[in-house]
């Protein structure tokens, strides 16, 4: 069995795999409403082969730990973002592609209020809530035609925390 | 003053003026991830006359009731969706348009977790965290140009909870 420990996610470890959406350690680009709000602008790339953005909303039970992952996905004609929305920290797993085949696999504890954006193609986990059930907003493709394609694993990865 | 007594958001209060991403009273549109996720299909209406949809954080310091509104603005080019991330409640402030001049004011409490969509054009107040400091993901029009239209009240409106 593949076996892994998942690390903090941060925006520098992530970002061969997508973009973190937390603020940590940025300026804001602006202040607006009289000063009392800071925008960071723009902290994700959507990239969309066809269709449009939209906004859904996922809700999905829990694991806990140690997380036996059996398959991974991605998605050729989008990106996806998840926004926790009730403070449920989540695991993400995520991986190189070799051909098609997903390789380095990387796995990350997302803290509640940080956001990921998964860039379209590259390989994860499904939403892993940990512990608790947990709502995410959802920034991805609509669109018609299959942008779904799943990679079951001969051996499962096992990720610790 | 113009004054004004918020009410709790609901889909149905709010649809003149834009969306609520919540799932309440919804049934889920599709069970993905071996049957453990349920996804609620494009809940938002996306609408930019020309740009993209992007992602990006608000960090906006808190508020108090009563809650004062000098003025109103809105977004002739775009939706713009408010995503809470750290549970703080908001106060939503929105408003009818009578030829350019906003009227017929309505404020809604978004609790943790109910996330919004202002529609295109549409008047709105200022994101306003209440009591506490709050971090919002915003997904709204990524472009040039001036996509900003303020209306400053000669009395400014006063929102109780």
């Amino acid at each position: 069995m593949h076996k892994l420990v998942a690390r903090v996610l941060s925006a520098d470890r992530f970002k061969p795999f997508g973009d973190v959406i937390d603020g940590a350690g940025l300026a804001p680009d602006k202040m607006i409403n009289q000063g009392l709000c800071a925008r960071f602008h723009d902290l994700a790339r959507l990239d969309f082969a066809d269709g449009r953005a939209g906004i859904s909303l996922f809700a999905s039970q829990a694991k806990s730990a140690p997380f036996l992952f059996e398959l991974v996905e991605r998605h050729p004609l989008g990106s996806q973002a998840f926004i926790p929305v009730d403070g449920v920290a989540y695991l993400v797993l995520v991986a190189d592609d070799d051909n098609g085949v997903p390789t380095g696999f990387q796995a990350f504890v997302a803290g509640p209020g940080q956001s990921v954006n998964i860039h379209r193609n590259t390989w994860h986990g499904v939403l892993t809530p940990i512990d608790t059930p947990g709502k995410y907003v959802v920034v991805d493709r609509i669109g018609a035609g299959d942008n779904l394609e799943e990679h079951w694993f001969e051996t499962p990865v096992l990720v610790t925390v």
